[in-house]
């Protein structure tokens, strides 16, 4: 009899990859060790718990421990620790509460995911300082907010979830404050796109302090709560900035410990090294999801985006694989969309000259403002798109787009970075057009014809 | 001295060739001889302006005369009209009021665009009649409208004119019936989506006939308008159907009369033949916009879509070659969008089986429904996507699309059909994803899954 299908990790991969296998090989064992208690959510629905849009963390589980069991024959354990793997005897150490047990594996997934960066604070661990990394960190904030009513919020990191809970936030009417470091925010989307972000979030009363490094959380004793967060130390600044409440949000970092310990290789990006069926340097272990690096389909290199797309169709590609199928967990184009209370920006690809060089390419950028319909139709908005290409080859390279509507239109240049368009060809794209939806030339094509030019020259 | 770029129509692709050809060489003289009044307008926001959310018929131009004439330096000549084209000579005959004269070119653009299908109905001349070909015409609908307030309409057509005009004259009030020859409306876009949209239309109070054939029209005679409609004659049915006023949108047909006048070769698809750069069988003659062919992206075929972006793509693509830069002017996937009240409907690409066949494909298909964003976010609608591919080769042939929000993502498919992806690669395409403005599998990676599993077995 075939040795279990072994999955640590019952998230996004996880899951995904327990279905598939089970879909396509019900006959094959497939154990799902899970450390916690929630399988399957949506991390990326965390900060609409905290603001009120989504009621009940519940809402956000994708698929019950129940359903997994019982509909999708998955035997799935919660509370279960795996503490280290054993590649020759191709076994797993399991603890679970006081008990440590092994179990054999024919295959192997790795879906550890991905952490919060916590930099050493002073007074990280005060009362009303928080993370944002999982369900029950979201419901601690949400308690938090309700018991206390914080007046005052201070969000370290002006990327996704920084910009996400100082909406969330705001919208319990919490005063506001984001600490970043860098000159400015959401690294991944340019500098034209967060630079809109960002007086969006000026004028919507956030307090956004850019190039500013904080070193640590003052505090109170607190007669219910103990030593609770009272202000934000800043570093150069006599003046500690208040906030009841703070939400430390400055990356995430592939849990790699296990994999490392077993002697797996780690990528250059210091997250698990897959092939492009997912698999690491030992044949029968996987790697899926925040934890393992995937190919950028722009450079063809390594590249780590923990992203809930990227970990949901690895782990969906390694069930089929182990079923039997050997399919591909497909690149990723760092494809990202964010709201910023009523703006949505969105990215794709290489943005970053920087980066682009290093890949081999020699970039050429615009950006162009225009309106998502024609002038005569009611309801246009403006779009700022930034679009890069290298000169040489015309390739597309990447993307941003900013705006109140219609952002999701850089799938159309993420599937032009799949398919290796020149910005000639991405302006002969035939999109939709009518009145309600469009000018005649889409936004993105107008893009494409104003960087065309610039190429030409 | 070169003789001029002579252009025949002053249109989108007349306008667009004029603009491109003077921007890029500023020198040459540019000749556009329109024989109507209007140049340069959106005939696709004409409905808009019956129903009233466009105020203005000048809103819909989109460069005036003066502009044309005094900043783009384009010797536009309103009310001229060609009556031949010497090829042998290179010149054109020019008729204007009651004069007639002769223009030498240096190349010549045929822009003569399309014109509505009139088909031979009993009572077609009676008062309250129209298409909706012109802004003339436009502007005569919005005038009967307003001065003899009708209290039913009917629409000969289920085409995107006719549904659009539903909901134009809908809006005013007037009881609104679709007469349908055919089992179906909106061909090109499926069975599916038009069956959805079918449904959303009688939601709206529109009384749609399918199958059912128009044979004329009744009058009376009133003592201002003369022989003004009353009613409509249906094939086999006693009984005429009131009617206050009928639009006739049966479809369009290209102006080719100049072109085969002056030998040029027609192509299959009765539209003016032209190679990858717009030109006609004669080297010095250009055809673009409604009355010429583009090549389909999926078959590689001439095809006829008489669309703006067409138009205007392939007459900006002229002027660049005319201008001394050899321009493809990019092939068509057919694809469009309509609104129909409060649904949207997209398509791109092959989806008529039959079609499919005749190119060589052996399509497979699936239909989907599937919510715009995860099912724990406020707000979320359905969308129905058809997607089709061919089963050897399992290259995506084509998709419609149709929802309430978010059928722009026709957009997607679209791109992938100019870069010949197969249902695997769309599959794998790395979209935006977050909770507000899509699921984690946007609706069209999830019907390329399912397609995928469709044709794997």
């Amino acid at each position: 009899m075939t040795a279990p299908f072994v999955i640590i990790g019952g998230d996004a991969a996880g899951m995904s990859a327990a279905s598939k296998a089970k879909r396509d090989d019900p006959s094959r064992d497939v154990i799902v060790f899970e450390k916690g208690s929630w399988v399957s959510y949506a991390a990326c629905g965390m900060p609409y718990y905290v603001k009120g849009t989504v009621d009940d963390l519940d809402d956000l589980v994708a698929m019950t421990p129940e359903t997994a069991r019982e509909e999708r024959d998955i035997d799935l354990r919660t509370g279960h620790e795996v503490v280290s793997v054993d590649r020759d005897k191709q076994t797993v150490t399991v603890s679970r509460d006081d008990e440590t047990f092994e179990q054999t594996y024919g295959e192997l997934l790795l879906g550890t995911g991905a952490r919060a960066i916590v930099p050493p604070f002073d007074g990280i661990d005060r009362e009303g300082v928080f993370t944002l990394r999982d369900m029950d960190e979201a419901g601690e904030i949400s308690d938090f907010v309700e018991t206390t009513a914080p007046e005052t919020a201070a969000i370290v990191g002006g990327g996704y979830i920084g910009i996400e809970m100082a909406e969330a936030l705001t919208e319990h009417g919490i005063d506001v404050t984001i600490f970043e470091m860098l000159p400015r925010t959401l690294q991944p989307f340019g500098a034209e796109t967060a630079r809109t972000v960002e007086d969006h979030l000026r004028e919507q009363g956030v307090d956004l302090r850019l190039e500013t490094t904080v070193e640590g959380f003052t505090g109170v004793e607190t007669v219910d709560a103990g030593d609770t967060v009272d202000a934000v130390e800043i570093e150069g600044d006599d003046e500690p900035v208040p906030a009841d409440l703070v939400i430390v949000g400055v990356g995430v970092t592939p849990n790699v410990e296990l994999a490392e310990h077993a002697g797996l290789e780690l990528g250059p990006t210091g997250a698990i090294a897959t092939d492009e069926f997912g698999r690491t340097s030992d044949d029968s272990i996987y790697a899926a999801g925040d934890c393992a690096e995937a190919t950028n389909v722009v450079t063809g290199e390594p590249d780590h985006v923990p992203l809930a797309l990227t970990a949901n169709r690895a782990g969906r590609a390694i069930g089929a694989t182990v079923a039997g199928k050997p399919t591909r967990t497909g690149g990723t184009a760092g494809t990202a969309i964010v709201k910023a209370f009523d703006l949505g920006a969105a990215r794709t690809g290489i943005l970053d000259p920087e980066r682009a060089r290093e890949a081999g390419f020699d970039p050429e950028s615009v950006t162009i403002e225009v309106p998502t319909r024609p002038h005569y139709y009611p309801g246009a908005t403006d779009l700022s798109i930034t679009l890069v290409a290298d000169r040489e080859s015309e390739r597309v390279l990447g993307a941003s787009i900013v705006g109140r509507d219609g952002v999701k239109r850089i799938d159309t240049v993420a599937t032009a970075l799949h398919a290796s368009l020149t910005v000639t060809e991405l302006q002969n794209l035939d999109l939709a057009y009518a009145p309600p939806f469009s000018p005649v030339w889409d936004p993105v094509l107008t893009a494409a014809k104003v960087l065309g030019g610039i190429l030409e020259k």
